[in-house]
C-alpha cells in the first residue's frame, strides 16, 4: 500500500447518490472522468476483471465463442434495421473526416447478423452462439448512480443463431442456465422476471433483476412465483357483461369537477346508493406521441380513475415512438380539457384522435366519464354499447394487490437493478439484413436469433451495493481485488518483517495479498482503510506479535481470532478455501 | 473445428495490401467491419488476448499499475493542452445530447495527468507508473494494411510521473527495459531508434521499429550502432569557411534552366573547371504552412540541389502546423518561379517570407542559386556574406551513405513498423494542467512525465507478418491460439476415437488443442487448413494408425516424425515445452 495508486477519502463525493457509488469512490476503486464515464483505479479494475473472468468462463463453458467487434460502426446496418432513427438521442452519432455517418455501438445485433451472414450458409452450421465483452456507449438522458447507469460501460453481449424456433428455444434456455451460473458465482441475488423486449424487437424476453431499493426498475411478484417487470405485467381482464338490461346513459351537471376526487364526491351526492368510487370513473388522458420520423400524434388513453398512467408501461407499449405531454388543446377544440369523453374520441370520431383503453374496459362495463362539455359528465356510459375504441393499451399503473395474470395470487411491487437480459429476437434482424441459410431440403430459411446481455461494470456496482455494510465495502471472495489484507501496525521492525514474511508465504500459496506496509500511518487509519477496502480476510500483525500471535479477522462476520504466528498462514489459507 | 466459428478462404480479399492482412482474413482470424475497423474472430481474439497477457505481465512486473479510462472524453482537458485543435482531422469529435463537445481518446496524457493531480500531492508519492490497455480511436486519412493502421485499435499506453529529471530518466529506462522484455517474449525483432516526439511534445523519445519492407516508417542505421527514424536524423554540419578571399558573386544568364539538371549542365558549360554538380546548387522550395488556428503562411526551404525535401522530416519540424503545396505565386510577385533566390527571402526582405535553410548551408559555403529574375542565376553566392536566413531546418531527405551524426559510419536506410514508442514528455502536460507536488522543502514543483505506448493489435499483425511463410500463418508458441492442431483424417471411427483421446490427453496436460473433427472434409483440405491456421505443432491421426503410428509435425520447420501412438502425447508435450 505504500506504492499502490490509492487515496481513500473520508468524505462522500458530492455527486454520489447511492451507497455503492459513494464507497467505490471513497475507497479509491473508481473516479469520475466524464459525465456518465468512470475511470477504474487499480483496485477497482481488479474487481472488474474478476467479474469479466467469471462471465467469460461461463460463456465459454456453455459453448459460446468469443469475438470482438469495433465500437465505432458505420451507419448503414443500423439504417437497415431502423435503429439509426429509433435509438433517438440515446445514440452517439458522429461523422468521420470524409463526412460519413458513424455511431458508437449501443449493442451489436446488426453487426453479428452481418458477420454470420458473411461466413455461414447452411442449417448444418447452426446452432451458433457468439459473444463479446466490450465497451458500449449510450447517451443516457440521466446518467446516475455511478456505474449503475453510465454513458460508457462494459457489457457482455451474446447472440444465438438457429434455423428453427425449437432451436432458438434451446439456445435461449442454454443462455438462461449460463446466466444463473454466472450470478450464482458472483454471489448476486436475482429475480428472473418476464420482460418486454422494447427497442430490441422480438418476442420472449426475461430480465435478471437484482432486488434493491436503489434500483430503477419496478417489478412485481406473487406468492405463487409469478415475476415480471411492470412493463410486462398483463392486466387480468374481466369477462364482458351482457348489454341487455343495462341502464341508459345520462348526462349530469357536475360543475367544478376537474379532478377525479371532486367528480367522485359529486357522483356520490347525486347517486348515494350506487357506491361510486374512483374506479367507477373513466379518465381520458391525452398525450403526444413523437414517432421516430419526427411526426407528432395526439393520443388519448382511457383508464379507470383510480389509477395513473405509468409512463414506463406506456412507453414500452408505443416504442419506438416517444411520449411527451400534450399541450395543443388550442388546435383541438373537440377536446374539452377536464371533461373529455369517449364519444369525441377515436379515429372515426369528429376529432379523429386515436383512442386506446385499459384492458378493464370490456363490453358491458359502465363508466362515469367526460361529456365533452365544461361542467358535464355522462353516467352509465356502457362500453361497447355507447362507445368504442381503437385498441387496448397496458398503460395503467400496477398497484400492490392486483391479481397476478397467472392466478398465482396478489402482486407485490419491488425495485431492482437489471443485471442481465435475455431476448428471443426471432427473425427481425435476420429479415432486415437478409440472413438466410439452406435447410435440410435445400430451401432458404430465415435464421432466428436471440440476444443476451450482462452489464459487467454494472454488476460490479450491484455486488458492491448488495455486500457493503456500515464499515465499507465487503467483497465476495471470487471477485475481491485480493484474498487477504495484511496490516502491519506500529513501528517495530520485527512486526513489518513478520507481516511481510506472512504476505510472501500467502502469495507463494497462490493467494493475492494487499499488504499495508505504510510506515507512518496510525493503526486506527490502517484498520479503517482495511474495513473500507473490504478484502474478505484481514490479518493484523501488531502488538500481539510479542506474545507470538497474529489476528485473523473475517471482514463480513467481524469474527476475530488470535492465531499463533506459525499457524497464521494455514489458518488464512483455510479461510480462503472455505 | 466442426463447431468453431470459422471459414477459411481460398482467395485473397480484394482490399488486402500486405501478406499478414491477406492471411489473417483468409485464415478467419479477422474480418473487416468498418473502414479501418476489424472484428476479431475466435482464433484471432485468442492471439490478441495472448499478446495482451504478455504486455500486462511485463507491465505489472515492472511495477506499473493498471487502470482503465473511458474512451469517450470531454473536450476541456484537450483544450487546455491545445490538442483539441492540434490533432486536426485525426481526432474523432462528437456532441452529446446536450450539445457538449466530446472526443474519442486518441491517447490519454491529459486524463492521466488530471487523475494523478486529483489523488497525489507529494514527491513522496512518486515515482508512479500507470497503464491501461484500451481501445483508441484516430481518424486516419489512409487506414491501411489491416491491423497495421486502423482507425480503432488497442493500445497499451502508460505514463510515468516523477518529481525530478533524474527520476524521469530512471522511469524511462524501466519502461525501455520492459519493452525489450515484451518484444523478446513476443518473438518480434525490433530496432530501437531515436525519434522525434511530434505532436506529443517533450524531449527524448525512441521508437521500437520492427524492420519489414511493408513498414510505413523509414529509419537509418550505421555500422557503428546509430539508429534513428528519418525524422530524427541530425545532419552532420560542416565547419564554417572563412569569408576572406572568396570570389565575388556574379549573375549569369542561364536561359531555360527551370530544373537543377538543366542548371548544372549550363553551369558546367560556363565554368568547366569548377566541377559543378547538383550539390553546388541551392534549391529554394516554397510550401504553405497551415497553422492549427487555420492561418496560412508561405515558407521557403533552401536545400542543396542534390536532395529533395522529405515531407515527413519537414512535417515533424513544423508540427503542429501542416504542410501543403504552395500555389499562390500570383499573390507574391517577388517569388520568380524557378529562379527564386535567397536575396528576395527572409522576414526582413522585400517579400517578408520566412526562409529556413538546410544545416549544410554554413557561412562561407558558395552556391549557385536563383537570381530572382527569369533565366538568371547567381554564382558564388556566399552564405553569411551575400545572404542570411531566418533559421535552420532538417527538411532535406537523408540519403544512403550520409554520415551518421555520431561518427559511427555511413547510414543505410530501411523500413519498419512502429510497434512501441517511449517518450520523455517532460513538463508540458503537467504545466498545462497544473500538476504540481510538494518537494522535500515544502516547495511546489511541477511533475515531469513520460508516455509509453505499444500497439497491441498492431503487434498481432507484425508478428503474423514476420512469421508467416508460403503455406500460411505460423505462430510463435507464446501467442498461438492453440499449442497443437490435431487432425483426424479419413472415415475410420477408430481414427476419430484415437484423435479425440489424444486431444483430451493433451488438454489434461495443460495444452490448448484445436481438433479437426470434421467428418466429411478431405485430408487435403484439412492439411491445407492446418498449414494456413498456423498452430506450432500439427498432429495427424490417419492411415498410419493401423500401423500404430501418429505423425507429429513442426509447423515452422516442416519436420515430420512418425511416433508410436502410446508415445505421441509425450512427444507433443516435449515439443510444446521446448
Amino acid at each position: 500500500m505504500s506504492t499502490l495508486f490509492l487515496r481513500t477519502l473520508r468524505d462522500d463525493p458530492a455527486d454520489a447518490e447511492v451507497p455503492s457509488h459513494r464507497l467505490l469512490v471513497r475507497a479509491g476503486y473508481i473516479r469520475r472522468a466524464a459525465p456518465g464515464g468512470f475511470t477504474w483505479l487499480p483496485l477497482g479494475y481488479r474487481v472488474f476483471r474478476n467479474v469479466e473472468r467469471v462471465v467469460r468462463e461461463e460463456m465459454d463453458a456453455m459453448g459460446a465463442q468469443e469475438v470482438h467487434f469495433p465500437a465505432l460502426l458505420p451507419r448503414e446496418p443500423y439504417e437497415a434495421t431502423g435503429r439509426w432513427t429509433e435509438y433517438g438521442d440515446n445514440l452517439f452519432r458522429l461523422k468521420d473526416r470524409r463526412g460519413a455517418d458513424m455511431l458508437l455501438g449501443p449493442t451489436h445485433e446488426e453487426m453479428f447478423t452481418l458477420l454470420v451472414k458473411d461466413l455461414y450458409s447452411s442449417y448444418k452450421d447452426l446452432p451458433l452462439a457468439l459473444y463479446q465483452i466490450q465497451t458500449k456507449f449510450r447517451d443516457e438522458a440521466r446518467p446516475r448512480a455511478g456505474l449503475l447507469r453510465g454513458r460508457e460501460f462494459t457489457m457482455k453481449d451474446s447472440y444465438s443463431f438457429d434455423s428453427s424456433d425449437a432451436g432458438l428455444d434451446a439456445s435461449y434456455a442454454r443462455h438462461r442456465d449460463a446466466y444463473i451460473k454466472i450470478f450464482d458465482r458472483l454471489g448476486l441475488e436475482y429475480v428472473i422476471v418476464s420482460a418486454m423486449s422494447g427497442a430490441m424487437g422480438g418476442s420472449k424476453s426475461e430480465e435478471f433483476l437484482h432486488p434493491t431499493e436503489i434500483g430503477e426498475d419496478t417489478f412485481v411478484r406473487s406468492p405463487g412465483g409469478y415475476a415480471a417487470n411492470v412493463e410486462a405485467v398483463r392486466t387480468v381482464v374481466p369477462d364482458p357483461i351482457p348489454l341487455d338490461g343495462l341502464p341508459a346513459a345520462h348526462v349530469e351537471d357536475t360543475p367544478d369537477t376537474p379532478t377525479i376526487e371532486t367528480l367522485v364526491a359529486v357522483a356520490q351526492q347525486l347517486f348515494p346508493d350506487e357506491g361510486h368510487t374512483a374506479a367507477s370513473t373513466l379518465k381520458n388522458v391525452v398525450v403526444t406521441l413523437v414517432h421516430p420520423d419526427g411526426t407528432r400524434e395526439p393520443l388519448v388513453i382511457g383508464i379507470p380513475g383510480d389509477r395513473e398512467v405509468d409512463a414506463k408501461r406506456l412507453e414500452a407499449q408505443v416504442a419506438p415512438a416517444e411520449v411527451e405531454p400534450f399541450t395543443d388543446f388550442d388546435k383541438h377544440p373537440g377536446l374539452v380539457k377536464g371533461y373529455i369523453g369517449p364519444e369525441a374520441l377515436g379515429k372515426d370520431s369528429e376529432t379523429g384522435i386515436r383512442y386506446l383503453v385499459d384492458p378493464r374496459v370490456v363490453p358491458g362495463t359502465r363508466w362515469i366519464t367526460g361529456a365533452n362539455a365544461v361542467g358535464k359528465h355522462v353516467f352509465d356510459l356502457v362500453a361497447g354499447r355507447d362507445f368504442t375504441w381503437d385498441g387496448v393499451v397496458e398503460a395503467a399503473e400496477v398497484l400492490p394487490g392486483d391479481p397476478a395474470p397467472d392466478g398465482s395470487g396478489p402482486l407485490e411491487l419491488a425495485r431492482g437493478v437489471e443485471i442481465g437480459h435475455i431476448f428471443q429476437l426471432g427473425r427481425k434482424y435476420a429479415d432486415a439484413l437478409d440472413l438466410q441459410v439452406l435447410d435440410e431440403n435445400g430451401k432458404l430459411v430465415t435464421v432466428t436469433m436471440g440476444s443476451y446481455g450482462i452489464g459487467v461494470s454494472r454488476a460490479v456496482a450491484a455486488i458492491a451495493e448488495s455486500t457493503l455494510d456500515e464499515l465499507g465495502l465487503c467483497w465476495p471472495r471470487e471477485i475481491a481485488p485480493a484474498d487477504v489484507h495484511v496490516v502491519a501496525t506500529g513501528k517495530d521492525a520485527a512486526v513489518f518483517e513478520a507481516a511481510e514474511s506472512l504476505a510472501q508465504e500467502l502469495v507463494s500459496a497462490g493467494l493475492t495479498v494487499l499488504y499495508d506496509d505504510r510506515p507512518k500511518v496510525s493503526p486506527g487509519v490502517k484498520f479503517k482503510d482495511a474495513e473500507l477496502l473490504g478484502m474478505p480476510t484481514i490479518v493484523t500483525v501488531g502488538r500481539g506479535l510479542a506474545d507470538g500471535v497474529i489476528e485473523v479477522r473475517d471482514r463480513r462476520t467481524g469474527e476475530r481470532e488470535e492465531v499463533p504466528v506459525a499457524e497464521a498462514a494455514a489458518r488464512v489459507l483455510d479461510a480462503a478455501r472455505r
